[in-house]
């Protein structure tokens, strides 16, 4: 961690990707890569997502505690009707019919939909219920606009099934077993924070500004397109159909390693100890059980020792993407939608650090280094 | 600059607002605060906003060199050409006519019309074009949603017309005079691109994780509607409103001084020395002549002596909105698109970031530091 160095005395360079770099302090949690824990507020997140309902965790990260009963059935209706959206909305954003890319979608609908009166000119309570309309439009548009992509309608929100079970809803047309919807809810559970990742980085720095919620998700939703933030759970299922029957593993993994392309479903930036939410998920996966299940299990057993014996010296781990990837095919969420689907969860992280930075603010604005050919004045 | 201290031998704490902090190279240009000067790329970029056109300009900063004439021609009809839209996406983002605030109405419309391929999947002829793209529609659209806010319809871009006349027309219904034309074009040209303001931070986060132009561009817009983004020119004209005759400047320069209010149009978190900006729209707008120009020129030298009065110790300059506000109100620009034109200009440096980070990228991964309570394990 010595890559901050002054130089000429009086300039201070930042690590590249600002890798290590404290920008903000804060107290919606955070990640322990060394121990392979992570939380938050005060409570485990894997405890959280065992134990709690996506809303008494999103409660948790908004407000800061776990909600009493009381608490969690209003907060439980608010996000309800935060999830009805007008129908006019799908036709500004999807005319004809013809629904954008999910995520282009997820950022035109709420730049339209969410108000975007500047952070600033707003008080903590106008702030929050911005970012639970937020939150709340999120499953319907990534459910709505896929239906629209395969030729049939959005499905209005049910306000009597859980955040998790509706989205499930709204996507496949039907109610999911209970036992699919608490899978589900799990992944959407572990996934809601996880430190400062690019799009929660980007969403503080919009707010940062004064800008409005709106602004500040809509920005966060284009970082979290990018194939470089956290990989995309949709490659590995793409891996899984690719390698097919478990005994091939070795084979293809080794010529993947030797082509020098990358594998998906190992290995994080932070985790040095086994990612905590992959263990779970695979759990979870485990659960459900049948084929798909098994082979996951056995080409990531064959995966894990390829690689491994490939980089002696390095920490590989099974991420969080890897189970995802099998838990949210066997709840019928299609592989386009798995983006959209984190969008439903980090929606809540983003949140959350909307409202603690424009809650103690301070705008956002270093330097870079100018290292063309010097410019000539006059 | 000692604010970044290890802490613990080990963390790395940025300094508030990463103010002063190195976070990356470029060779786009840069603000010398203490000298009063900038540039884009190795060009004085009063000098380049005093001599080139608008399309010269974004070509210097996309490209790295100001164009030959054949070159700058082309750059023209390139650029023109990108100012068509489909009136489709009028319908999709204003339905029924109506349309939404401009910012947000911008944001919408760049997701939906912008190819959001990720950069990191593109060469750099293919980033290049989308970028072009998306400088060639903002003037179409903040023009188009100005004019069905109003009641009027949109119009179609005149290939014949430069960028930033173009614009104007399709602000006010006619072609600007020439000298009206060029006055806005510098202010155009003066506020392309300034270092590593927040939104300009934002857009390249945004491709820092290798997501497409359309997700980086958009998110950088949402940055700069923030209040606290270089302030806003719009309430230098309402302060000239309010206070009316000069001679009663000292007055109510005072009473907003003894309220702890801040006075717009003075200061800027950069400049040390004058803003170099202000000097040359001053400079436009007294040539341009008239009772506000006047009006405006006596209040300016009215207030910056009350401001130094009441901050002896302090350097108090007049910044680049405060005449900006003048130029773009003679040339018929009303003050709700004070803001959608400074995007119509800032996209090009946005653009220009975006190309340059996509081209030698490092996702942009930083930390918090957990202040909150120690939570529970298990």
């Amino acid at each position: 961690m010595t890559d901050t160095t002054p130089q000429n005395g009086s300039v201070l360079i930042a690590p590249p990707g600002l890798k290590g770099l404290v920008v903000a302090d804060t107290s919606i949690g955070s990640v322990r890569g060394e121990e392979g824990f992570y939380h938050y507020r005060q409570h485990d997140a894997v405890e959280v997502a065992r134990h709690q309902t996506f809303e008494a965790a999103a409660h948790l990260l908004l407000d800061g505690s776990l909600p009493e009963a009381a608490a969690e059935s209003a907060f439980r209706s608010e996000l309800a009707s935060a999830r009805r959206i007008d129908r006019a909305l799908f036709d500004a954003i999807a005319p004809a019919g013809h629904p954008p890319p999910p995520m282009a979608g997820l950022r035109a609908a709420l730049s339209l939909a969410i108000d975007d009166t500047p952070t600033i000119d707003l008080d903590p309570g106008q702030r929050r219920s911005r970012t639970v309309a937020a939150i709340g439009h999120v499953p319907t548009l990534m459910a709505g606009l896929h239906r629209l992509a395969t030729g049939s309608t959005p499905l209005d929100p049910d306000p009597g099934l859980g955040h998790a079970a509706d989205f499930v809803r709204m996507v496949t047309g039907a109610a999911p077993s209970p036992r699919l919807a608490r899978a589900v809810e799990i992944y959407l559970l572990l996934t809601m924070d996880h430190g400062f990742n690019a799009s929660t980085f980007t969403a503080r720095v919009v707010t940062s500004t004064g800008a409005g919620v709106s602004s500040a998700l809509a920005a966060a939703v284009g970082a979290l397109t990018g194939p470089l933030h956290g990989g995309a759970p949709s490659r590995v299922l793409d891996m899984l159909d690719d390698i097919g029957e478990p005994s091939g593993t070795e084979a293809w993994t080794r010529r993947r390693l030797e082509a020098g392309d990358k594998i998906m479903g190992f290995g994080h930036a932070v985790y040095r100890a086994d990612d905590p939410r992959s263990a779970l998920l695979k759990e979870v996966a485990m659960g459900l059980g049948g084929d798909l299940v098994e082979r996951a299990a056995d080409i990531e057993q064959r995966m894990l020792a390829v690689l491994r014996a490939w980089k002696p010296d390095a920490v590989i781990v099974t991420n969080v993407e890897y189970y995802a990837a099998v838990v949210l095919h066997l709840a019928g969420i299609p592989q386009e939608l798995f983006t959209p689907t984190f969008a439903t969860s980090r929606v809540v992280g983003w949140a959350a650090h909307v409202l603690e930075q424009a809650g103690d603010n301070k705008i956002m604005r270093p330097k870079a280094r100018y290292v063309g050919p010097e410019p000539r004045r006059g």
